[in-house]
């Protein structure tokens, strides 16, 4: 098939929309492929469409060799299965309610978990039925709150997401498994680098969790990976937790006096002052014990005072204290917090006083103290004394005080040693691409889909659920697959196979053009012909590499010797050769 | 590709839902192609989306060769431009609408055509740009009142909608048969016979407007046809205006007494007894001139009193009386209206009396007075006196009382004549399938689109629209070509090519169908195979009927010998012969 550019609807913009802030949202209007309706909102056009229909063409064939089964759900979904699960209230601002004429109550679907369940559960009812893997690929809504990344983060997006049904652990593995190698063949169909990173498997209760990540400066997540091989996103990184050390010797504690020395920085300044026994190269803010209180509010409304005690050198990481306190929400206590627990002195708060216990021996204030992995028994640390301008050192955990538990909320760190053994890791950016995890039962239990076993007893079906945004993915390959000239696809989803540019005012290109397009059709390719009359070659040659499909051809003054000039859009290289020569190389 | 039936994703159920009133409603859910969600919306099953696809590919193909080019928009769409065409409110209750979290405004599309106006006055400016044809296929909504028709009538529906954009009529002329060519090589393709009436053009503003029904004592529409080639829906029908006639011989009007006749019945067994003179027949309801008072409630909202004439032997047919007044609405008048003009006395009312002009004489009363194309000059009536107790007969039109127009809002009968001259109509039922027409300059006025022409002068763009329900179309097809068992699809969109049972205890028939299926699969088909064991070769005939796979082949009994059963599912016929043969038959 061959498309004259003199016919599409397309128009190409030199300007950048004023309301674009990312790369790909910039090119894909700039190039004609997206024209935007609302904040978060997109028009697709022509081009657009070609691309993001072979890319769900792609989905749609690994999703077949992994023998999941396409359905539909609609975007208008009804309150009632939301309201079972609890996630009509659950998604607070962040969906599109609306309703009937009746006044019955619906929403745009975010995603379809309790769809796909009371699917399952209306069709099927024995452990003969599965496995199942079942999923769609739809339009969903979201309503962000500021919408500005264009496709990366619409309000309105494609999404691929599927559902495995299992009566058991062994079941959702294998489906587990049949889906991450075909996102594995997706992404490398698309030439996307990816990483898999554990994932924090979250309130949804189940175990494995994992994102594909694209590695990028651009992207907004954070993830660790080693040499060694282990990768995982900053919230699901796991410290490794050091052996206890025998404390037997350990002096005891000494109270010091330490006025106006309320952070960690002047605390270490002081030390190395008015502590003769410094180790080699001082005191440093890593022995020191830094305790933050901070006000956790639990689903049913409930405020909760808890302390975190971390090593001085680091700080609490935002996302991952959210993802240890999930689905409580934990932020730092305010001075109204502090001003009900007389014994917590800001400034100077520590789990043991010499007045006696505050936070040690079981919590006797009430306030639950939970540390970092690193305080292991025996480590001994400089501490809060409890007491205004007081600090007190050889403070040792397990002698000195103990704690309610351990918590994954202090930053992780370049060379923080993998919880696998393989070594140090270093940090870097990746784009969520995609994510798998198991749900396990969490929505059969609360819409009740049971299936019969073996023995013919009731079973609560076990699930996984594997997403991929597809307008998503989109727009990552736009950002990442781009110069400043413009886009530049890849051949798996190029919105033609071939560009062929014929440029001079004679009708010589026009006709060598022909020739060569018919060639190309011949082999079934895909061409899109600039074919307009009247346009410079410079507009033709810029509009080709805004457009961005990577094999370019230009029939230009070499047409009268038969000539035609080979162009790879990625690496900018022209070759001039012989027209069937050209042919044969691009139908190769 | 081959499909295991017991691995696919189905359930078939033996009952009909509770909740289906139409056949295709009640077998596409009985065959497990769709799942209710909610009233009118509804889940797509694997054997659904693979009907659907198949359909929505023949419409693609076929706007590809009318020059069509595909995008797609938004379902959410924000109010603005809805507001300044004034649909924002014209839709009334029957639009889903909704607030985002900052209280803007938006609805779920049931049309785009602003969205498709902005957008081609958002990328182009010059006659040199068009023509051009964009279509869409995409999930629009409606908030149906009572959605109860499954998908020939839902809340959620897919749409093919094309707009097509001209400098002039001329161009606009060939746009429109551009798509009215591609209707009627979808509908031939999809074996739906179909007749092409014309259709009002409605508040649209445009001239050409035609539907495309498939004719079916079901349909929901009425359309008359004439054996000539004339057809039309009832709404668009026009009356044969007859010549007028000479009435200078004509006699004076005569009061006569009519106690208590106030309906047509009893006015004509009236005349007949107190007339002397009544023609060959006796007096009949065609002798008598019928006048109705309606109220006629304008958009601004003005009430205002109309007087309709229509021939005794006719009814008011409330679509072309809705048609006839739009965009203004129509009912019969209150006892309170005609309590106002108390010259109008139920059940006497004539458009002249024999104390003076009550509505004649350019409707004196300030009441207008329409009647019905058959009340031309000379015709002469029996009506009523404007008094009590009181008609007259021998009122002659254009003599004894002008009229203010005419209007097309009498029913239509069989045997009336078309207006083309194409000889008597018969009356059908019909279902919509398709709807085109010229919408004119009305949106691109209302927002806006002009380009420049050859003597750079902007000119307003002129539009036709062009309309296919995907899911309708779909469900008039399952209605249609169905029968007491099942579905039956034509062959172009059945969700597989062949449908393969396998029967029996042993392994051979099982064998000799994979041998079957591997030479089917060889030639590209898609195959459904029947793989289920210990599943009873009733049950399996019985699913294989309801699905509605065209062609299905039994492997069983002749499996020994090597042989299987051909079996059409639209004539029942049933064949053995060897395999090899059945492979060449269906591979042909």
């Amino acid at each position: 098939m061959v498309t004259r550019l003199s016919k599409l609807f397309v128009r190409t913009l030199r300007e950048d929309p004023s309301d674009a802030e990312v790369r790909s949202h910039k090119l894909l209007v700039r190039a004609g492929y997206i024209r935007r309706q609302a904040p978060g909102v997109f028009a697709w056009l022509p081009l657009g469409l070609r691309v993001k229909a072979r890319l769900e063409q792609i989905i749609r064939e690994e999703m077949a060799r992994a023998d999941a089964q396409e359905v539909h759900f609609p975007a208008l979904m009804p309150r009632d299965p939301y309201e079972q699960t609890g996630r009509w209230d659950e998604y607070g601002d962040n969906i599109f309610r609306l309703q009937d004429r009746h006044g019955a109550d619906y929403l745009l679907a975010p995603t379809h978990e309790e769809a796909f369940t009371l699917l399952v559960k209306d069709l099927y009812n024995s452990y003969k039925d599965l496995p199942l893997t079942i999923y769609q690929i739809q339009d969903k809504y979201r309503d962000e709150a500021r919408p500005r990344a264009g496709l990366l983060r619409g309000r309105e997006f494609t999404m691929k997401d599927a559902y495995s049904f299992d009566v058991n652990e062994e079941g959702l593995d294998k489906s587990y498994e049949a889906q991450r190698d075909a996102y594995e063949r997706i992404f490398t169909r698309l030439g996307m680098e990816y990483a898999i990173v554990k994932a924090d498997a979250g309130a949804m209760g189940g175990s494995r969790s994992e994102e594909f990540l694209h590695p990028t400066p651009v992207g907004e997540d954070t993830f660790v990976r080693s040499a060694g091989g282990y990768a995982a996103n900053v919230e699901a990184y796991t410290t490794p937790v050091p052996e206890a050390i025998d404390y037997s010797d350990a002096p005891a504690p000494v109270v010091f006096d330490s006025p106006g020395t309320k952070t960690i920085e002047t605390l270490v300044a002081h030390a190395n002052e008015v502590l003769g026994d410094a180790p080699e190269g001082g005191w440093t803010a890593a022995h020191t014990l830094k305790n933050v209180v901070l006000a956790v509010v639990h689903p049913d409304g409930e405020r909760e005072i808890v302390v975190v005690g971390i090593p001085g050198d680091r700080d609490i990481d935002e996302k991952r204290l959210e993802v240890a306190f999930a689905p409580a929400e934990a932020a730092p206590a305010t001075p109204e917090d502090l001003a009900k627990i007389p014994a917590l002195v800001p400034g100077f708060i520590g789990p043991w006083s010499a007045a006696g216990a505050v936070l040690g021996e079981e919590s006797t204030s009430g306030v639950r103290y939970l540390v970092d992995p690193r305080i292991v028994d025996g480590s001994s640390w400089i501490t809060g004394a409890n007491e205004v301008d007081k600090h007190v050192r050889g403070v040792v955990a397990g002698r000195d005080f103990t704690v309610d538990g351990t918590i994954e909320a202090a930053n992780v760190r370049e060379g923080d040693l993998a919880p696998d053994g393989s070594g140090p890791v270093t940090l870097e950016r990746g784009m969520e691409i995609g994510h798998i995890f198991q749900l396990g039962r969490k929505y059969a239990e609360a819409l009740g889909l049971k299936v019969l076993d073996e023995n013919g007893k009731l079973q609560t079906v076990t699930m996984g659920s594997y997403g991929i945004g597809v307008t998503r993915v989109m727009a990552a390959i736009a950002e990442l697959s781009s110069d400043d000239k413009g886009l530049i696809w890849p051949g798996s989803i190029a919105p033609f196979d071939v560009h062929v540019v014929a440029t001079g005012k004679g009708q010589e290109a026009y006709d060598l053009a022909a020739e060569l397009i018919e060639g190309l059709e011949k082999a079934r390719l895909d061409v899109l012909f600039d074919d307009r009359p009247k346009v410079s070659p410079g507009v033709k040659f810029g509009d080709a590499e805004l457009l961005g499909v990577p094999q370019l051809v230009v029939v230009g003054r070499g047409a009268a010797n038969g000539e035609v000039e080979l162009w790879d859009r990625r690496s900018g290289e022209r070759e001039t050769m012989p027209v069937a020569e050209a042919l044969a190389r691009l139908t190769a």
